[in-house]
Parts: C-alpha cells; structure tokens; sequence
C-alpha cells in the first residue's frame, strides 16, 4: 500500500490543515460565554451558507440524525407524507418517516435520474394532500441533483412542509433555501463543509415551527423546541462536539473567503472536468448532463474491467480511493466526490488515476486520453 | 489566489499529517528519561536511512548550519581543502570553509553537470593533498546528481576527510553513507525527511574524530565534541527542538515502514514522470538523464514563455508552486521537487498544472501531451 493517499468518497472528504488546526484549539466548557460567542458566530456564518434567515441548529448528530431531527419534530404517527425516491439516501427518507409511524408515499424514480415535476403534481392531485413532502437535492448514491426549486414552488402555497436533504451539496452548491421555500433544510460535516463526521445542521422556517410545536414525538436528543430554547442564549440543549465547532468556524471561514459564487464555480467546474475525463475514457456517466451533481461523478466503468476491479487497483497501487455503488448498483459504479477540500487539479489526478488503473487492468486504453479531455473542459 | 495549494519547492516539502499529528504530542523536558529514549530510537532510525554505522546527531539548526557544523569541526584556518561546485549549493558550502579561514581550491563544473572525476583526479593529484574534500550529492540548484561513490573510492586511501552535503537527498535517494566512505553526511529535516525546517542531521565516520579532536576551530554550538559527549546520555549539549524530533521520529518510520527500497524507486520513478512529461511538452532538461536528480526536475521552459510568467500562472491560477533558477540560473528555470511526502501522481498533477499554465500563456501545446508522457513512464 502507497504512503500517500488521495481520498475521493462522497463523504467523508478531506479535512483543510487550517480546520485540523482549529480543531487542536484548547477545549472550552460550553456553557461558557466563549463557547456561546463562537456558536452565534458559526450560526451566523451557516446561515449565509444556506441562503437563508430562518433558524438554523447546529447538531452533535450525523447527517441521517439531522434527518431524523427533520422528521422527529413533525411526523405525529398517521401522518401522510409524499417522499420522493431518486436513490439510496431518499429511501433513507422515507424510511425515518415510516419509523416515525407516517403513512408514506413513495414516489419513485429511477436510480441516475431526478425525479419529475410533473408525477409529483400528478400525485399531489390525486392523492394529496401530504403534510410532508421529502426530498433530497443531491443523491450521493447516483451523482443526480434535484430541482428543489420548482418542488418549493409548487409547495409554497399548499400547507404542506418541504423538508430537503442537502447533506452531500450544502457548502458546493448553489442552494437557495428561502427561495426555494424549504422549510426544514438538512447538511452534514463531512462533505462540503470539509470537516469530520460528527455535526448536522438543520434550518426550520417559521412555516415548520407551528407543526413542530404542535408536535409531541420527540423523545428527548433531537427535539427543535429544546434547540431554539438553548439557543435563544446562544447555548445548545446537550453537550455539543466542541472541536467540531472550532473546525466548522474555520471550514465556514474558508468558504466565505474564497466567496460562496467562487466555490460554486469551482464545483461546476470540476463536475465538467470529471464528466469530459470519464467519457473520454469511454465510461457512461450514471447521471444525464441536465442533472449532473456538482459533487460526486457516478460513473459506470463498461470497459470491461468492472468497478470493483478498478476501485481495487486504484487503492492498492496508488492509494486513491473512489466510492462504489450503493443499493441496487452495489458492484456497477465507481462514484468520484469532488467537493470541499478539492481542486480542479485534484479531479485531474483522479482521472490520470483512472485511466492508469484501467491501462493495469488490461483494457484497451490510450493513456493521458481522459486527462486531456478533463484538462479542456477547464482551460 | 484558490485556497487549495500544491507545494513543489525542493524544500520545504509537505508534511504528512502523521508528521503534524506527531509533532503536536505534548511537550516534554528535554533532560527527561522520555526524551532520551526518544533520541536513541530517532539515531537508530536515522543511522538506517544514512546507511552508516557512524555516530549521528541531530542538530537543532537548518541544513546550512549543518554544513557549517561539519566544516567548524574540522576546518582550521589555512587548511588546504578541495570544493568540488555544481551550483549554488556546493559553492555555499565552499563559502563556509573559506569564513573558516581555509584556502579552498573551488573546482567548478557547468551547472547542470556532475563533477568529473578524470578533473577531480588531475586537480588532486597536480594540487593534492588536500585535507578536505567537499562535494555535494544532491545540487539542488541543477537538479543534478553527483556520483559520491566514486569520489569516496578514490579517497578513502588518503588522509583527506571527505565532507557530503546530502541535503535533498537523504531519506529519498540511495545514499551507502558507509560503502562511500563519507566521513561527514549532512542533511536537513525539510526536505525527502517530510518535516519542517529547523534539523539537520549529520555523521560522522572513526576517520573523522582525531581531526575534530585535534581542532579547535568550534566556538560553541556547533560543537561535535559536545554534541559526542551529551549523547553518551542520549542528550544534546543544548536545547533541542522537541517538537521536531517528534516529527522525525515519525517521518522516518514511515520511511522505514514504506522500506528503503520502495522509497528510492518511489522517488526514480517520479523523476523518470517528470522529465517525460516536461520533454513531451517541449521543454528542455538541464540536467542530462545519467546524473539527473531524483528529488527535483530542473527545467529550461524554452516555448516562448519565460519561467517566471509560467510560475505566476501556476500559483495565481491553481496554487502550485513551483521553484524558480537561484544564482546565474534565476529566472530562467522551472524546479520541480518531487521528494518526502510526493507521489507520482502528485508529479502527474504538477505536469497537467505545466501544460495548462501553457496553454494559458498562450503556447502552442496540445493539453495531455506531458501527462500521457508521465503515465507512460509510470506504466
């Protein structure tokens, strides 16, 4: 196994030295004015992140407790929710609603594509109306990006509350959540945001809040009511991961800095880069361009050598490790993140991966063929 | 300026973060029992990279100040000492012992050559004995590579110490500290040793303590003698940099985890990517491939655009950094490092960031041309 290595999963995803260092900052009690200080402040510095004014929570949770906190605090069982499926991770959706005892609908699509404005409706009309509708902006598990933008639109007039999950797009992408109407918005740490697992967080509009205090099916961990009560002195209802914290202001810091029309900038055009390399490569992109995630490529290799095969060179002769596929494309895709902490050249170096990993396997491959074609999607 | 940044000066390198994480460890009194054995198993390893059976010690100083620790040793003034200059840094090391009042016979060769041993025999035997002999192994200012083992053969049956900066070099190259009769190995913690700068490291052979013994040319810090007697408890004779030799602890298990020989065909073929991908985009090597270095490339841009423009681009446009030309070469060359903490896949990243700077310059370069070529000397 190489020394070096070169971290390409959809999450988790490189941690910037700048957040390691701050996280090595002196732990402080967090019922400190320090702490509060520096929660007001990552609350802040998020919410312009999310494009919102609403409230947002930052949650010692993973990005699925950040969904579950999203469903916990409005699901009363009985419930009736429209959750829409584009992958592995809306089927997670769905599932926490149907363990919150909702009666879920399940509207869905087929795996590599977003779903359609116009089955939603569709359904809306026949079957609505749901008190929920969940839906996912981009679907790790197949490199597609949804158009939360005309789901709010149609919803904002209905009574119905949209709850997103960004956790693998909020910190790359353009994402809009008060003009795209969403009410509850969810991210994790370990994508985008360039940190280690460990924090969600979630913003709740003043639409939510009414069905969450109406709401009594939140045990105890992940109750909103008890957030905003803690926050409304800047504190947190339990123990928050301090370290955590420290790394968020620095990974927001950096987001800032470089500007958040920059970062987006970058992630597109890193999507172009990986996109142009794996084609020219003859692989099949999993995802139509339309609908192509700005932060993970799924691609599906058809070059004879399957994925697995190639994820296996890649890791153990030149320590690069790509993502595989998940749930009913376990073993048929080979999936590149390319967020946060990552750079055109770095997508460069994963394509240049690729195509000598797949020169090793014995396929027909003329080298530097899909580096040159990411190298022209960039200058 | 992106935020993301790619260090390929041939010194400082980057460090790895178990290196950091190392480095970070709490500290420790320098006269405790913990940091003697922690000394002693740093020597140990230290002796294993050098090839030597010599004593060695860690200086808390920068490569220059080990060069200078071996020349105080040894060096009294009006001592006859031979300087074998390739560039830069071979013509420093003969300006330390001309401040310590030795006559010093400089022998210089082009820079982007190697010395010539038919040249470094007439001068030794028209001009000899001399008491020194200083050469360097790796000229960082060239990119060249010097052939100690011959010069140390010759040597070895006359009285003449023979002193070797091996600055960026040890820890990358096969250096038989031992089989080449060095008497004095010097080297610097920045460098293939994957650390910060503020060590240097050096050893010293049975041939080479009676003339330290009988000099008293060294002021203080410098000292060898102390240096010899304070590690007879495995101490140092004055503070160390205790961060640092945790670091070093580090770095070189991971060298010797890697195994020495994985890391010297690591660094061949990195060398061998480099100079593929830099003739294949036109460029012009200083360095013929017989003595080329394999810790950094030194090119001639030669494509109509200058190498400080191609530096600017580089680091503006994509956070590389490349080294320019020092000394008569300034301006006028590309350095590539390419040592410690470095792939080949980071050389091919450094190549695609080259051809795109071109292109970008305005070049006539067809994108892919240098990566194919570096893949196809690493397949």
């Amino acid at each position: 196994m190489p020394t070096k290595s070169y971290l390409y999963t959809p999450g988790p995803t490189p941690v910037p030295p700048q957040v390691t260092a701050a996280m090595n900052r002196p732990m402080i009690g967090h019922r400190s004015q320090e702490f509060a200080n520096l929660h007001g402040e990552i609350v802040e510095k998020a919410k312009t992140v999310f494009q919102t004014a609403n409230d947002l929570y930052v949650l010692t949770t993973s990005g699925t407790g950040g969904m579950e906190t999203a469903i916990a605090n409005t699901v009363a069982p009985g419930d009736r929710v429209l959750a829409l499926v584009t992958g592995n991770f809306g089927e997670r959706f769905a599932k926490i609603a149907s363990a919150y005892g909702a009666v879920v609908t399940r509207l869905e699509f087929p795996w590599g594509t977003a779903f359609d404005m116009e089955q939603v409706t569709e359904t809306w009309e026949k079957e609505g109306p749901f008190k929920l509708v969940l839906a996912t902006h981009n679907e790790t598990s197949t490199g597609v990006t949804n158009d939360i933008a005309s789901l709010g639109n149609y919803l904002k007039d209905t009574e119905a509350l949209l709850l997103v999950d960004a956790v693998s797009s909020m910190g790359a992408m353009d994402i809009r959540t008060d003009e795209w109407h969403v009410d509850i918005m969810v991210t994790g740490s370990q994508k985008a945001l360039m940190l280690p697992p460990g924090l969600a967080l979630v913003s709740v509009s003043s639409k939510a809040w009414p069905i969450i205090e109406a709401n009594g099916g939140v045990r105890f961990y992940f109750s909103l009511l008890e957030a905003r009560k803690s926050f409304a002195k800047q504190n947190t209802p339990w123990t928050p991961a301090v370290a955590l914290f420290y790394g968020l202001d620095a990974a927001l810091d950096l987001i800032l800095t470089e500007g958040l029309s920059n970062v987006f900038h970058r992630h597109t055009r890193m999507t172009a880069a990986a996109r142009a390399g794996a084609r020219a490569l003859g692989m099949e992109l999993l995802a139509d361009d339309s609908v192509a995630s700005h932060t993970v490529t799924a691609i599906i290799p058809n070059t004879g050598v399957g994925a697995n095969d190639l994820s296996g060179i890649l890791q153990k002769n030149m320590g690069v490790t790509f993502a595989g596929g998940q749930g009913q494309l376990k073993g048929k895709l080979l999936r590149i993140g390319h967020m946060g902490y990552c750079s055109e050249l770095d997508v460069i170096l994963a394509i240049a991966a690729l195509e000598m990993a797949l020169y090793k396997a014995g396929a027909a491959v003329s080298l530097g063929t899909g580096v040159q074609a990411a190298e022209q999607a960039l200058v």
